[in-house]
């Protein structure tokens, strides 16, 4: 009998990749990736039509054109045949919406329309959206709107409802012509089974939803006619692992998979890794470490944790509180560092050794002993979301002497993000939401030295996501469960999942070390972030002087 | 009839020079440099034998030497015969001080004792002596000694007490033989012409001299036998300009110039620039910027301003009080932040167009509005000598983001050295200590950017020296008053220095600008420098993890 399998879909910032995987363990047995051929829309439309600042579009054909492509590839590269697949499952970037018709047609994609701006999706890092946003959360602090406090206190820009927000001010007719306005992750779906879902992640996570969404009343009062919203997204939503559907003829002959297989409920990128990752059980925090940080976690606790992006129930796995929180700027810091210049030396260094400039600092970050450098930095140069949720921070760095080095700062920046790391599970443990354990997914968990030192600064064993396609694979595990082929998500996530358990383990007198350091940096976290106009007043100078 | 000249001889850390000057208008006609062989002894004695960490001396010889081969070129080079020559004048590197015996013989020079690290001139950055200060420090703090306030509350390791202390403890036997314990700028003198004599500047800012040395108590109090040390010491004192004896036979075949001209009191290289830079009345505020910045000034008025260096009555020109103050890191700064590096395309683009990375920063940061960068530092990378006296503290650089270039860097450095100048400004204003301009000689100066951004900082004009040689300059000065060719120092000043006054004025727009900046950086120098501990514990940190 032929091994059944399933594939995962990871739709990303620029490129979507397809992997097919084993139903039976996990195995990744081929994979392909597609480049949108128009990226992301920040300048103009493709009919050369500029775009305003900070806006970021994408264009629903290049998802198609994903599964049209990457789909047969896999399969190809796996040496499976397409009747071998019984089902597909994907995520998707989030917050990235879209406004369609009543058939789930994007509006963009309809005479007439190809050229206004908001017909287009929104892609989770449009930013235009901040007034609209500052302007939910200022009116529903002064109501008291119950779910704010569920989001850490305050929602983003990045999210549905500023993103709506901003539709309906600026482009009312297409406002108004959006029969739905729908998550990428959910509309890909109603392409793959011709029929619409929602998923509990997203409408919980980006769309407010807790146990139904925000009031009429307060929608109007934002702005008048905004509460039409509601019934753009109104739909029952479906749990994680769901089977959507069956795939339809057109996903058939968009795939090239055999028509009626299990298609599941649309899913989000960071969460879904939870799942490959078998960080699924109450207290075991994944952290998806690239460019910035996605912390994801379940918990049997519901608790208020100050800066939390969101905490929706059954939004992760079913059964449990899922949390999100994040850091914004991790590898974003590190490789901004090197942008700054490294000494001629160093250069020439790692180029003889064929090293890159990370691991040349690493390196020689690595032979010095826990504070030797004397350094302490604030990781803020991107702004904080968790847990002071402010974007108008900036980066501190205290400490340097004339005999400072450059793997001194390196090494400083890296400890700084472990120690807002730690930041953040403190605070989940003092909101009564225990954290046991750090299971890391993302690019960064290929430095070694890097994820010592998160063990030691949180003091937790530390496991590792053993596998280059964690979001294809989460995908992939949904897809098995909406198969019917694992009894759920937890159960195929221990079947499936792909993990190095324990990979580091604290080392108690390093840990004992680390701790005066993070008592600076909480010092420091505590001035500068709470206390201290100091951060604000100089973004204010600078914005002005700009 | 042929032009009158003096010879003014500046004795730094690594070399000497002589500058053949026009007695009429201070116009400098010829000058050669030489080299000290033995340059710092650091590691080693001549001999071999290793010196302790934080040693620091010199070779009598090498400053003979320079005397030897200096004056001779200079005047060749001058096209100057010796007869056209009526006095000379030096000053020295302070406090470098040695020991002696009654005629004058530095030990070292004495059979049987070239071997002891003891016995010979101690430079100014001799460190090793940090014990004995603190102690010196703890103990006149304890004991209410009226002279410690004149010190800004704390005496330097680098002073004659704290190096002579440690000669007591460590080479007891020599502190027996030294029957004189005198300044290098004195001791040159007496090789000159042929007795001792003792300059008020260096008693009073090296020596803490005020209308007295500390009392036998103390010092017996400080170390049993230590008050042997007033005896070694004790002389008269002489004025600034006055003649301290003419140019004996020895003097005359070292130099070629003719016996019996007139030889000037010994001076010290910062406060002999303010008379060639013409900073001598009061509130004429000099800054010598380089590696790091002196500050001289003279005033009418007696305060008590925290973390000077000293004030002593006549100390830099007769008839005022003379006060110093300094950074502790300013060009240093900026050139560690260029051995940190560089992105490789600014050192492809400095090297193409014949630039230093210095020129490059600047070039790149002047185009910028003031506090575009976003960014305030702290200029502490070498600790913090006026106002805060505390070698402990460290640099802090507040603001950084994932846009920040080296460039804003740079010029957030530089800035942080201007705000150190104006707090300086501030301090001696609150101690009602007027400062009404700022005079800039040193190595910085060459910098227009600089210079604007100081007098925009501390909105005041900004003059500069007008000279490459202003130490050798202020004592060829010295030389012409002590030879009797102008009626004082201030009056010689006038005639022979050189300064392009109000080389800068402030810009109101920019000095607004600059004042934001400056309250926050106000606000950070507070916080981490007066309340926090933030700084110390880092330091333990770093000291006990090395």
């Amino acid at each position: 009998m032929s091994q059944q399998v399933v594939i995962g879909v990871d739709y990303g910032t620029l490129s979507g990749r397809a992997v097919v995987v084993a139903v039976e363990d996990g195995s990744e047995l081929g994979s392909a990736v597609f480049e949108y051929p128009h990226a992301v829309l920040e300048q103009r439309l493709p009919s050369g039509s500029p775009l305003g600042h900070a806006w970021a579009l994408q264009v629903p054909a290049d998802w198609r054109e994903v599964l049209r492509r990457t789909v047969p590839a896999a399969l190809e590269a796996a040496g499976v045949r397409p009747d071998q697949v019984i089902g597909i499952g994907t995520d998707f970037t989030a917050c990235t919406v879209l406004p369609t018709n009543a058939e789930g047609v994007p509006l963009c994609e309809l005479d007439g329309l190809a050229d206004r701006p908001h017909a287009y999706p929104k892609l989770w890092k449009h930013h235009a959206a901040q007034g609209q946003a500052d302007r939910i959360n200022a009116l529903a602090e002064e109501r008291g709107e119950p779910w704010l406090r569920r989001y850490g206190g305050k929602i983003s820009s990045e999210w549905q409802f500023a993103k709506a927000l901003q539709v309906l001010e600026e482009d009312p007719e297409v406002f108004g012509l959006a029969a739905r306005w729908i998550e990428a992750a959910d509309w890909i779906i109603w392409e793959l089974c011709g029929r619409e879902t929602r998923n509990l992640c997203t409408a919980g996570y980006k769309g407010v939803y807790q146990d139904g969404y925000p009031s009429k009343e307060y929608l109007e009062a934002l702005s008048p006619g905004f509460s039409a919203l509601l019934a753009k997204i109104d739909h029952p939503l479906s749990a994680m692992g769901e089977r959507a559907g069956g795939l339809s003829a057109a996903g058939a002959a968009l795939t090239g998979l055999p028509e009626g297989i299990a298609v599941a409920i649309g899913n989000v990128d960071a969460h879904v890794t939870a799942v490959a990752a078998q960080a699924v059980e109450p207290g075991q925090m994944l952290a998806v470490m690239g460019t910035s940080t996605c912390h994801v976690m379940n918990s049997d606790a519901l608790g208020e944790v100050p800066g939390m992006c969101g905490v929706v129930e059954n939004g992760i796995v079913p059964g449990l509180w899922g949390y999100e929180a994040g850091q914004s700027g991790v590898g974003d810091i590190f490789a901004w560092f090197l942008r700054c210049g490294l000494p001629p030396e160093y250069v020439a260094e790692a180029s003889e050794r064929g090293l890159s400039g990370h691991e040349l600092l690493t390196e020689k970050a690595a032979r010095q002993a826990v504070g030797q450098h004397g350094l302490v930095a604030l990781d803020w140069h991107n702004g904080n979301r968790s847990i002071l949720v402010d974007h108008d921070l900036s980066g501190v760095l205290v400490g340097c002497t004339l005999g400072t080095t450059p793997e001194d700062i390196y090494r400083a920046l890296l400890e700084a993000t472990a120690f807002g790391t730690r930041t953040i599970i403190d605070a989940f443990e003092r909101a009564g939401v225990g954290v046991g354990e750090l299971v890391v997914a993302g690019g960064l968990l290929r430095s070694p030295f890097l994820m010592q030192l998160y063990a030691d600064v949180t003091r937790r064993p530390l496991s590792t996501l053993d596998s280059e396609q964690g979001p294809a694979l989460g995908s992939a595990i949904h897809a098995a469960v909406a198969a019917g082929a694992h009894p759920g998500v937890r159960a195929a996530s221990a079947a499936m999942g792909r993990i190095h358990r324990n990979a580091y383990v604290p080392d108690p007198r390093r840990a004992d070390a680390y701790d005066a350091l993070y008592a600076v940096y909480t010092e420091l976290h505590d001035h500068f972030g709470r206390h201290g106009g100091v951060l604000h007043t100089l973004r204010g100078i600078r914005d002005a002087a700009s």
